[in-house]
């Protein structure tokens, strides 16, 4: 393997100006730069990088958890927040947590043992008080998920506002009936999201019936089952906020299947803008969520962290959701 | 930072006996284990995994190069990766071409870098002798993907085979007159897709018109497109074999707009069995592609290169298409 001096010498420029090429530095000259990129492609010299990462403290990747890689928003997420790390010279780690607190801490150990520069949570499994142990050994940024004792960024949208402007659409229609519906129940977003839809119905002087509360909702075959059990309740919601537009979608589709009118006998309110909404019939009102907005906002957050020009302290950025009207309320 | 020694001699444990616990060796008695991190936990010792890795000359991750994250396929693609590349103790990093040459060398580089320890190509950019250039620094898979030269692992499934299959079904359904979407008319993959299609014409004695081929299918919203476009023709076809289900979806939302009757006036073929043709109505007629399968072999393939337990060298997995019988067709 060529060394440095090598390039150096013949390329007929300093060891800094390789370096300084090498590391992507600006303050060389293009015609510097092309003599020592020529000489490198020529010798076929490879930096190493772990020696590289050594010296220089850092590895520029960052790790990203998600529950799933191939939920829809999570995908989104990720695609985004990928494409606006690369800009920084930053590389995403997908990791999945498939819902459980034990895949979480193996993220967390990425962070702890120098694997990660950096790690954004986008769902939260495990309690606070365990995550914390973890954030004095490198930036943590929650994205998308909220919680009101994280001592970092956090960069989430108004899941309270989420649940009440959707509540309150229903009842300007003239339901009284709501049923909810949520993936996780330990999910702090979503619990503020479940406050939004109880407030509005108290603002209306409505209750709110437990037996209406569907847990376990994700996917559209969640949508098939929640339709299955609504249809064989004696007594039925007139409406329902699903919190995800792919169990809106399976619900639609089944309710039709059962010959209900949708919205008239049933009306269904989607949840994040999936393209999905457009193909069902009816097409789904949803609420729309800013998702390249937040993935930019968190990775943004995080390169200001290590780049020393914030520091690691709760700062929260709410973003606002805005009601897509299409047909399904 | 404690070191090593002071570990040993806390636990009561030879350093071996330490290194071994660090690196997750099987050979270390449960009592000794359980020591070992009680001393680490206590002494708050984090293994300088830079260190680690410029020793192993490993980095325990690989990349994933997909077009989007947030495609369906590829984001399940994604997903079953990264869960059997975890259970290897391999990281994934998930790369997005966004269809272009330029990213996709970039990828490239992180091999040669050795920013990662392999590389996978779920689809491909460049040229094969671009990227063949490559594939002296580290390992690469060709997943999903095919090319006919490519000299390393390729783990795809028969794209002839779905083309023909789907395609005789239209016949035996009374069919003459067809159109085909691809997304990237330079993919090996839809090539080989495209020429079964075509076999399975002229076999029974029919022709294709360009007018009917359409690129650039990759969302539901280019189903919207395409939909539009056939309307507008004076002959239309029949049936359209759409490449992928989200295309397939759009289509038929489209057509329904337009008044044409599913599957007797036009016959809409999904691609990849995803979730969607459940929803749509009438319910999507597709291709079902063995994707988690595909993602464990390919994986599988990528763990024994690097356990050098097999070469670097052409070596074709084959996986079969089925057809999955619904409405649209």
């Amino acid at each position: 393997m060529p060394t440095i001096d090598e390039i150096a010498k013949l390329s007929n420029v300093s060891k800094t100006t390789v370096s300084r090429v090498l590391n992507d530095h600006p303050y060389v000259s293009e015609e510097k730069r092309k003599r020592v990129l020529e000489v490198i492609e020529k010798l076929d010299y490879i930096p190493n990088t772990s020696a590289r990462k050594l010296r220089s403290n850092k590895t520029m990747f960052l790790a990203v958890s998600v529950p799933h890689a191939d939920h829809p928003f999570f995908a989104q997420l990720m695609k985004h927040m990928s494409a606006e790390a690369l800009k920084h010279q930053y590389k995403v780690i997908v990791f999945q947590t498939f819902y459980q607190k034990q895949n979480e801490l193996k993220v967390l150990e990425l962070l702890k043992r120098k694997e990660v520069d950096g790690l954004m949570l986008c769902s939260l499994e495990n309690e606070w008080e365990d995550i914390k142990k973890y954030v004095k050994y490198g930036p943590v940024v929650l994205a998308n998920e909220f919680h009101a004792e994280a001592d970092v960024p956090v960069i989430c949208y108004d899941e309270f506002e989420a649940g009440y402007k959707g509540t309150e659409l229903f009842i300007q229609k003239g339901h009284h009936l709501m049923a909810f519906c949520c993936d996780t129940i330990h999910s702090k977003a979503q619990i503020m999201r479940k406050e939004g839809f109880l407030k509005a119905l108290s603002d209306a002087g409505l209750c709110f019936q437990e037996k209406w509360m569907f847990s376990h909702a994700f996917t559209i075959h969640d949508g098939f089952r929640i339709m299955d059990q609504i249809h064989n309740m004696s007594e039925k919601p007139t409406a329902i906020f699903t919190g995800n537009d792919q169990v809106a979608a399976g619900i639609i589709k089944r309710a039709r299947y059962y010959q209900y009118e949708v919205p008239k006998q049933l009306a269904v309110l989607g949840y994040d803008n999936q393209s999905i909404c457009e193909v069902t019939d009816p097409e789904i009102t949803t609420i729309d969520i800013p998702v390249e907005e937040l993935a930019q906002k968190a990775v943004c957050a995080m390169v200001n962290l290590l780049n020393g020009e914030s520091g690691l302290q709760r700062d929260v950025v709410t973003l606002s959701p805005t009601l897509k009207i299409r047909q399904s309320v």
